[in-house]
């Protein structure tokens, strides 16, 4: 009786821990799969980020022989982790970010060293009952300056990691002198152990498939060009229920990302100031106009987003046939030109030459809105019924010939970008009619040309300048 | 002869030192009045900011005492400078940001340092030509996965120091194990020393004067709603050109910080849900519905940025009588009742109670907008001369329509989060004629009720509840 209750006790006891570990096995299944799937992505969407993290990994592998060979690892003794810190702490993804904040941790650890010095030497004069009170006066003090330091906006977009070495470097030494003679030592393979780590991690940032934050910047504000376009590209059929859909609606919704650009572009921009020569740009590139270009793009893209509320809303009647006609004429004119000339302007910047064609397009563009208004003005109202059936139709074109304003101070900028840049004169040799050119970049013909200052040369030999893009 | 010349020669070398050295003492004179200008600035605008450099002077000096008695510095030796760097490394301007970090610290170099003794426990097992190659894979194989990880969105923005530290710990320990047997003590001051740190940063963090980035947070979409009222009560008159101002242009064009404040809003969130019960804030206060009514106060910069357009084009014709007068009774009160709504449901929020009257105001303004509509729908359109005329009072009505829509989904988000963070139901008792509710945050009362869910009850006694507003 006891046995059987026994064995059936151990028989219910097995199912009910099963029942207990299902769900929790099946969440656990469920969390390993969604982190699967979100690492996948991540992985897809740029696969730069793989690289970067094995390169982390083989710069810290490289530096970590430091500790195998004892040859090396007696010269600096513990020190010796110092290399492996800076390694790890000034690694960044991109060239930029690695070598703003090595020169930051450089910098900031010579500069703080030789205080942290002058502060142990001045402690000592003052006996042992005031060597720890002008110590802790120093402390204090270069502390709080420093933590205050770091709210000035151009100290922290590029030096506040170097104002946080500073004073962690100078605490370290004035303060490690109070208890250690030997901090000449201390203080010197420090430096040395940080200048090991910091060639190391340069080294395989730079040498091993680099990402140039510049570079970046470039492409990016190129590409939030392209996505205007594309928005216009697909507006007009859209708005007027065609059949044929030229763009997709996710394309067309690329726009919304330039909303909440700014801190992007300006982080990129503060990295690619510190990065060296590489591919087309040189050291001084104007780094600072893409910000400006950006700026631009985000007020055209605000309009944007009010040109959506159109394609979103049903409450949008279409008009009756006599404004319905001229309107729709010059507002799929607006829209494809417009698209024409960024999708041009897009594909200049990221070529690297300069948009020769771009700007008639929107001056095209600019005429369509100009006949449009006029045509407002020749309508005789009385043939419309209703007010409100040319409400939507005014409002409307006054938004696209805002935008268009808009647009051409995007043009004027990339120009401006690309005197500054001396970018080189190109002329378009679209192989295809207008109509086709549905993906410019993969289409077009450039012909590289000498430039002479602003001029722009005809073209002679056409060569295919691709494979020169930095994008 | 030769004197003479001397005399000239020497007479004539000090004032061109003089001219040589005065541009540049007039250039360092002219920067320091700049930085000295700057800083002066900086103090003003948040005071938040001299403390806490004074609060990082601080705990850095109060633990730089284990420098300082022999029998602290006895018990960790050269392991005291973590107790340094973590309070230098820890110390954020927010509670949230400290707490975060702290966090991040001592959880990630427990785990690290546990893995880092499993590593090191691994390698002896592959005597000595195995253990440099076991211990290079895996400080390789984590390096790499915690490099990887830090991608992540969700681990970028809570977790992305507590990265770093893991594999900085896990590299010093197992690392350390290849030269030095003492690894365990090593670890064990190591972790000793970080809690010392943290508990030290804490107490002058939390206890002298705290900034709580919840608080900040909550605050700001307060203060951004305000700017959207601001931009509203001077929209009217600054656009009919009304001779009484009564917002300052300065003020008005505070909505535009509103159009960039995603990435501030995001990082204060991550913050803030780090920090404690404070105020009248709880553990788990609804921090991420200030991210939602953060992105509908930036939809409506949107729209006010176009708006604001209207006021700086001087291609604005003022129409004529017969659309003037009523256009302008209509777009008044559209102007002043969701100016007024804003500024309710900003002060409500201040407040922290609920916002009962602001839902009226709009409705009032989008019943304005509404006559409006029927306005132009009725007029005979014979009776304008000029098409263009009315085309920039359609498209203005029309935008005006599409903010109020927009001003109305701020509303429901704010009463959303006031039920959610259980806000106590308050009658706005205001002494003054509406007209003369300049600045309601000054001269409103408030009586407190107990509230019985979303009910609301009538006031029986008025209290002021200024004091209780955490902004």
């Amino acid at each position: 009786m006891a046995t059987e209750k026994n064995s059936n006790g151990y028989e219910g006891l097995l199912p009910l821990c099963l029942r207990w570990l299902k769900p929790i096995f099946a969440k656990l299944s469920n969390k390993a799969v969604k982190l699967a799937t979100m690492t996948k992505k991540l992985a897809k969407d740029d696969s730069r980020r793989v690289v970067h993290a094995f390169k982390v990994g083989l710069a810290i592998s490289l530096v970590s022989l430091l500790y195998y060979f004892k040859a090396l690892y007696d010269g600096f003794g513990t020190s010796t982790m110092w290399a492996i810190v800076t390694v790890i702490v000034v690694d960044e993804f991109s060239v930029g970010g690695t070598l703003g904040r090595g020169l930051n941790r450089v910098m900031a650890t010579l500069l703080a060293g030789g205080l942290g010095f002058g502060a142990h030497y001045l402690a000592s004069l003052g006996g042992d009952t005031g060597r720890p009170i002008i110590l802790a006066f120093f402390v204090f003090l270069l502390a709080s300056i420093s933590t205050f330091t770091r709210f000035f906006p151009k100290i922290k977009a590029r030096y506040d990691y170097g104002m946080l070495i500073f004073i962690l470097t100078f605490c370290m030494v004035s303060l490690s002198g109070y208890r250690d003679d030997e901090i000449a030592k201390l203080a010197l393979s420090r430096i040395l152990t940080i200048l090991i780590g910091c060639c190391f991690t340069l080294f395989v940032c730079i040498f091993v498939r680099p990402v140039w934050a510049g570079t970046d910047l470039h492409c990016l504000v190129a590409n939030n060009i392209q996505s205007l376009a594309l928005f216009f590209q697909g507006f007009g059929a859209e708005f007027f229920r065609l059949s044929q859909e030229e763009v997709s609606k996710d394309d067309m919704q690329k726009y919304r990302t330039i909303l909440n650009s700014k801190s992007n572009e300006e982080s990129l921009t503060n990295l690619a100031r510190w990065e060296p020569r590489h591919g087309k740009f040189r050291y001084r590139h104007p780094w600072k106009q893409y910000l400006k270009i950006g700026s631009l793009n985000r007020e055209c893209a605000y309009r944007l987003e009010l040109l959506n509320g159109y394609l979103k809303t049903n409450q949008f009647q279409m008009p009756s046939q006599q404004i319905h006609g001229p309107f729709k004429e010059e507002c799929m004119k607006i829209c494809s030109e417009s698209s024409r000339g960024l999708r041009e302007l897009a594909l200049a910047l990221r070529k690297m030459v300069l948009p020769l064609t771009a700007k008639s397009h929107i001056e095209k563009a600019k005429v369509a809105a100009e006949d449009l208004k006029s045509h407002l003005e020749e309508w005789r109202f009385e043939e419309v019924n209703n007010a409100m059936e040319i409400v939507q139709v005014v409002s409307l074109a006054s938004l696209l010939f805002d935008t268009i304003c808009c647009i051409e101070k995007i043009v004027d900028s990339v120009q401006e970008l690309a005197s500054m840049a001396g970018f080189k004169a190109v002329e378009v040799q679209s192989s295809v009619a207008p109509e086709q050119q549905m993906d410019l970049q993969d289409q077009d013909q450039y012909s590289l040309q000498p430039s002479h200052g602003a001029a722009v040369l005809l073209a002679h030999h056409a060569i295919t300048i691709d494979e020169q893009s930095p994008c």
